[in-house]
């Protein structure tokens, strides 16, 4: 253990989620991470409006995609982290919503304690609720869903190794959101309606929720897949299921935000 | 409609989330609108950090316990929004956690809309995810949880109108996060053992997740119930059931916070 004589102590990595995108819903401590961090690493998922508040001389684009699909694996972002924080760097790693919602904050947690590296977690708002609320539906309501369930919309349903379990989220009864899951749409309204929910409960997709260029279409379980196609709604946005996702036309005429377009949908 | 020419137009109200409690988790907006709104109605739940934030002459506690069980009805705070708003006020209504999440944000906004009162929703950190986050567990993970439902604990799982499906929960095969559920953590526990899930997952206590007094216990769906008697854990408190909650062992050596005690729970 000689090198701890030598080497600084390591730096704390940061773990911090950066909301929905609009930067007005990070949190005050993401906002003062950012100024005050001596590295953040980013993607491109927390939206340019974000990104262009860090400095930059002091962030590293980790989710670079000009060349297609050339972004930097996860171990390497994993070992970028240990070697900066060993250097004695205070490190941000920004992820899109909150790192623990499908952000792989749970591995880099892991990967960071495992090689010694102190970190600390900062709970971001999730685009998974935020999305919907802001379009006027609430994820949970008392006459409607007692129960929401969150899940990645990336898998393909048709295979057999699918780990999501689509007929059980039918049954729960509860809204369903579906993050990522735009292209997939197809499979998982059909797998749905073949798991027994009816085919007239309501759906509503919400793109790039909270940014200038919001944009909503709404449905139902049969109709949303037109309604994406005749809307031209695509990554990222998450899907709202259940009756919740009714509940908007009765409010979306009172309801005031400055995001994009309020589209009315089907 | 002679009314219209006399009174102004009605101000707008705001549902805003303060998050799990730590005042740096506010989001920028909330914090903003904290200090520039005409009144805000609060309960106790945001905690008294951000309680302490509000001027006392623009703030209305709507939560009152002082003598028992009389805190205002839920229709009372709906027609004071109302009262407030067409005097012309900007007016904050205040929820801890999220408002749409468990929050009767949805029931408030259909209110206000039914009334031509408008609203803007500002989502929040949701203390369902933030407060498994601060204690080193994911409430997703590529290994261990590819869904997240989230479910109130309010509710007796053993009463036949119960209408939380705890059977359909423990199929999803992903992590259950009970909000409210201390209480009840003997019903639900056994519901979903008779349901299928094994005694020894994983499970979580948090008690006052991002608070200062912030408390954790860790145990199994067998032995959590001790654990809990055994800590004095007593809401408010999230429970998180599932693998995820097993993951906080090889992290909480290196997970840093400011928050309460580490408790490393059973």
């Amino acid at each position: 253990m000689a090198e701890d004589t030598i080497d600084p102590a390591p730096g704390t990595v940061y773990l911090v989620g950066s909301g929905p995108g609009d930067p007005d819903l990070l949190t005050i401590k993401a906002k003062r991470l950012l100024e005050t961090a001596d590295i953040v690493l980013h993607d491109k998922l927390p939206g340019p409006e974000i990104i262009e508040l860090l400095p930059a001389g002091r962030r590293e684009d980790v989710g670079k995609r000009a060349h297609g699909d050339n972004r930097t694996p996860q171990s390497e972002i994993n070992e970028r982290l240990v070697e900066l924080a060993r250097e004695g760097n205070s490190v941000v790693r920004l992820k899109g919503g909150d790192s623990f919602v499908f952000g792989r904050g749970g591995e880099e947690a892991e990967y960071l304690a495992a090689r010694d590296v102190p970190f600390e977690v900062v709970p971001a708002v999730t685009s998974a609720i935020a999305a919907p609320a802001v379009a006027g539906i609430p994820v949970t309501h008392r006459d409607h869903a007692s129960s929401v369930s969150f899940v990645t919309g990336h898998e393909d349903p048709n295979k057999p190794e699918s780990t999501v379990d689509w007929e059980a989220l039918a049954a729960t009864g509860g809204t369903i959101v579906v993050l990522m899951g735009v292209t997939r749409l197809p499979d998982y309204t059909r797998a749905l309606r073949d798991a027994g929910m009816r085919p007239e409960t309501p759906v509503a997709l919400v793109e790039r929720g909270t940014w200038p260029t919001q944009q909503v279409g709404t449905g139902t379980l049969e109709t949303i897949v037109d309604v994406r196609d005749e809307n031209g709604i695509s990554p990222p946005a998450v899907t709202v299921i259940g009756d919740v996702a009714g509940t908007r036309d009765s409010v979306v005429e009172f309801l005031r935000n400055d995001y994009g377009d309020a589209g009315e949908g089907s």
